[in-house]
């Protein structure tokens, strides 16, 4: 992704990596290579704070989101530093009391992951190499997945111990067509293919390597990225809360939200310029 | 459908032809063929009507829906009418105001689709060729889905400058295996073939054209109507009760319901049928 | 399936077969074959019962489940049974009188039924033969479902004259990918095949001959109950509660679960077998 | 109320009385006193039709509802014309066909019934007199309910060998402050008198005499009659929400609701006739 | 209460005392009074029991419960045999370990309180001198709450270290009239009196003297066993199933759950009597 | 409160004062008396900043909070300020585009006000004076309110020309005993009175004159601050999970929350000194 530009206004952040790819399109990479793109928790409160100002920022359209380096999207927690953290090393006075603590951590971490779902941008994962527990919590949160042939992925939380907690067990039985796979891959931890990931509905584009598939999704941000924000931006947050609502409910909060988003300039932009075949321009948002 | 019976309950819809091609079955298309059979409002108040009609007629057991002409099941929205729509087009004397008015021609846009789901009876929907936008919205209301090999399917309402605000945001995530496929398709607009319908599990069969897609959907609803109706109408009842409720929930109502149901003749009728190896017959619903 | 020991805490029950094949495996077996494994209600009270057996047992951490004999995984209901039972076939005084012994009666069924669901322990459902009606209610309860190439399914209760009662029509659609074969098959009541099952996600696996069927599930049990039960057990109750409720509090029912979870010696056992590269012991749940 | 105004769009109604006993009020007073304003099925048909209208008509901001006469409120069911009614006392050819028919003859009632609580302006129910039965049903869809000091309200239906189904039993608990007392009378169906209605919360005044009550209510519906209709319609509709929803999704959809609303004009006349001590005017909506 | 005779098919309780003050009537009385009528766990085991037992009983229509002895409805849970527990007091190997034995003993606890709730018979609890801790957990799972004037009410169990977890704090805000007030007694476990729990609607009378009490509650409970058990029946289900519900739910609840009520003898035997004012009589249910 | 010592932690808040009336109690008063303790966005941020320190600050186990001043609580929005704010006054491009800052700007105050009742410790509310618009906003968040019998209450937001969006309307009808009262005073915006407040349930004390109202406060603080803080805040934490779920799905999260809570040291303290009558110390939590 050497063509990228830099973006000024994210240049900040340590753990993350991000540029533009072309107007409008922001691409965040993770980008501790040499860990295997592993997170600590400076690295997830970084990820939390980027895709809240992607969100507010009028300038960006689409995200994509992949991982630096050749090896892995990310292999997860990052073990080492897990077990200096305070909060889950530590020795509390007794049981409630730590797990105050852990609640209070969990609920931090969870928020931080699923800023990449309320990102009010569509968000476009790229997996590739090595995409291990976190990894599948994160790429739940984003709107579209896409990887390279050669991704290794797992729901790798039971193999060290514990229950996946930072989503994966919330959203994807929500996102793929078959439970009893979903349920064989968390209880088992195994590995599966990206022709697996495809056939379940988890991906919707397999690649041939890293760089194809980064290059897919910046070409469909692109797309996405020329098209009425408004649109955009609506058909994100409606599908969101499609997913925790029942249809009824459903129904009502969208016509509520195009009550005023059918008061815009795009709709008739976009009729106008269908009839003309033209290409429409749309406003920032 | 030359064969098909007119049925003269239903004689007086003006943008649909509704006939019987098959005893206890009826056959409802979208008939505007030289406009694509695009929707204007005379046309989805009528669609709501006729579905309200078909719920309560015992003389019918099963609906096929398709659309009239070779080129489209329908293009969706009849944009020519909806630029003439006081409501959409309208000044008001401002937002909120104008936000009432939309609210409320939204309801009545999304019940008039919506009563192809709330019809009692199952419904069969066949597309083919064009199949956009509104196409999407009406066959995610409908039972279950086949199509013509050739169907062209958009969910197209982003290009229009909107988001898609008659249902199928709220459905479709619901109907399908693959949440990234759902939010490729409603963000890009993008067409997508009878054959990719087929392997997220939007539709359940593709035919070589549309004759053997219509007579396939015909000869499913011979069979349906064989059935008991008080079991075929209550399974049609409790899955889309299901959708929308947790299981225990769902549970429940299934036992209230089912302690009526259970009072019938069908059960017995079926069950000496079955000893019997005879075919049953079952009293109209 | 020979080779399986004896598990003395579950001699007594009549219907069903239990036995280990292998350490902290149980394999229960419905046990009518010459009955085609139907169920009356002595069966499926039974089934309730070792359920709840198996969810209290520390000595036992997967559970495989499948039928007797090489005909059928079950063909549902036991209709002689049936046509005996007192609350069905017997007459009461007037109708909501009768109906108040149906919804007592199916809400037994429900229960017993459910109780492979609410067992603790991961659940694999071996599927074979004949399996109608009852086997998808009861397959539907199970974790994860694999089948072999022969089987022959079928949601056939509309071919008896009632909506399925027992959790198919709330269950099955949260289970697989494409609602529009969900209605199909449950609307006819048509028989479906192993490899349709596959395609959209009901079973997880196919395999030739039953005998490889189950024991590749003995297979996956074992390797299930090397892990962490605190992580397995936690595992299933999450994405259980994720099926029936809402992503946010989902997050929050997890955080709450964790707080407890990680505070045992399972997470820090499995951390440092995974640097030491040794195989961790955990202790009984 | 013989000051108040015929409202000529309201004439064609046979059981109901409108009128408008000042501007932009409109009063409904159900208009059978020979029958003690008792129900039959052409009774509630109208009275779902004129609350539809008084919604969609920007010339009405507050509907006050009362009953004719000075004996009843209603006295609930018109017994005689139930007993004709062809789907309650018909012959059905068994249990679930008879069921089918209640069920939809159910659903028209509580519409009809629910109108009220849909209708988008501020209803306030004015109850005198003998207040049974579907008194309640109706009471529970208005927002504000006062009554004369005589009024004798009963939940009657128990009374009739059946449990209230048009609505008394799902929203009553919902507004009012001890369901001990609901229990109380829902069970008893014993009469309760006006100060015990203020007592737990039913009513919000009680006046001496049925005239001084509608005076009360038509005084309150011209005070509500001046203020911003976006603020008036926009709180009904946010009050009603919340009973069905929790706090986070009401606030969702409280956000998504007043980004529009915010858009108008009333915020800022209301704002600066705050600052002049003027009166406000607000346009129509 | 000496002259209730004994119900024999209730004479195997140890710590419950159920007699017939009445036909159709069971009184039971937590039959204690040396230890203050506190709950160890064979008493809850056999509360669960009476109450599923009652709901089936068709010769009994409506129950009665209040403390035996004079001083105390229940002191809550009999502390010395919590601290003899080995759930509660046992050694677990770790947190998780122990927190399971928690939930599945906590699971049990619920389950047998809130059988009052689940019992299709109404429940009519009296309550007076010491109603502590567990007392309100149990009240909350009666319909009616009556008592007598010198009732010392608390929610105890913060003063005994622990969030109450057996109802109260589920229960509770539901059913009475000003969370002010609940969290008040919730947080500060202090005594609060029968006028202050008539205030805020958690009982809805206050008697002198137990005896009274216990009379009121069997003379309301044999008016209400002269009613149709039908609606009486389907009253209690219906208004538990609006608490947990929003109001669209219940109303198609409703209408599946009376389909088949209004299909019985009651509903015109109650309507005959009131027409020839005589007293129906209602077959059992 | 001039015995109130200064919380240093605290000492940067700029609107708000914090305070320390006695051990573990944080006294926070709104602090712009010269404004009638009007909020501007700077107050309501540190409104929501200075309860998230106060939830995680193991030195308080109760909050108190009031108005500055003698003349209210406070009156509201800062209507000025309001006036100069950019999402609300300035221009933006059309309306979906405005619509966004303002969904946006509602978001962070709603947060903002709902910090009090995320605080995992008990919020006393003391309300004096003019308690207008926001006033009641607020109040809603805290777990007791309590008042001066001089207070002004109004849910003044519609007299401002919009809807109450920051939460009135949400949970108002929840914490009180009367939806008739909360249509008419949110509908009205009429003052109510501190009698008034008490008789519906909203505050459940009321004394004379402002400093009395905040030392009983701080005594009922006092008292909760001495009791097992896992117990306190257990309780407002199941509370507050009560009001947003149905009553099985509450049961099933208490199960959670006390199987770790039930492992600390509070309960068998607290039991040891209810058996031996001394006075229980607690931990930090």
């Amino acid at each position: 992704m050497s063509t990228s530009a830099a973006l000024p206004a994210y240049s900040s952040y340590e753990h993350l990596l991000v540029t533009s790819p072309a107007p409008l399109i922001a691409h965040v990479e993770i980008n501790r290579p040499s860990k295997l793109n592993a997170f600590s928790r400076p690295v997830w409160l970084e990820f939390g704070r980027v895709f809240r100002q992607l969100s507010a920022d009028a300038d960006v359209r689409v995200v994509v989101l992949s991982g630096a380096g050749e090896r892995a999207f990310t292999a997860g927690l990052d073990v080492q530093a897990v077990g200096q953290d305070p909060v889950l090393a530590g020795r509390a006075i007794d049981v409630p009391r730590k797990a105050k603590g852990l609640r209070s951590h969990l609920e931090e971490f969870q928020e931080s992951v699923g800023s990449a779902e309320k990102c009010e941008k569509p968000v476009i994962c790229v997996l590739h190499g090595i995409s291990y527990g976190l990894a599948i919590d994160i790429a739940c949160c984003a709107d579209i997945r896409i990887c390279e042939s050669n991704t290794r992925f797992s729901v790798k939380e039971v193999d060290t111990g514990l229950a996946a907690d930072i989503g994966t067990l919330a959203r994807l039985p929500k996102i793929v067509g078959s439970t009893s796979w979903v349920k064989d891959v968390c209880l088992s931890a195994r590995d599966f293919s990206a022709q697996e990931a495809l056939a379940v509905g988890f991906v919707s584009q397999v690649h041939e390597g890293k760089d194809k598939a980064v290059q897919s999704a910046v070409a469909m941000a692109v797309k996405l990225a020329e098209k009425s924000p408004v649109a955009v931006q609506g058909t994100k947050e409606l599908l969101n809360h499609g997913r925790d609502h029942a249809v009824p409910d459903s129904l009502q909060y969208t016509r509520v939200w195009n009550a005023a988003a059918l008061q815009g300039e795009d709709f008739s932009r976009a009729l106008m310029s269908g009839l003309r075949k033209t290409k429409p321009r749309f406003e920032k948002l």
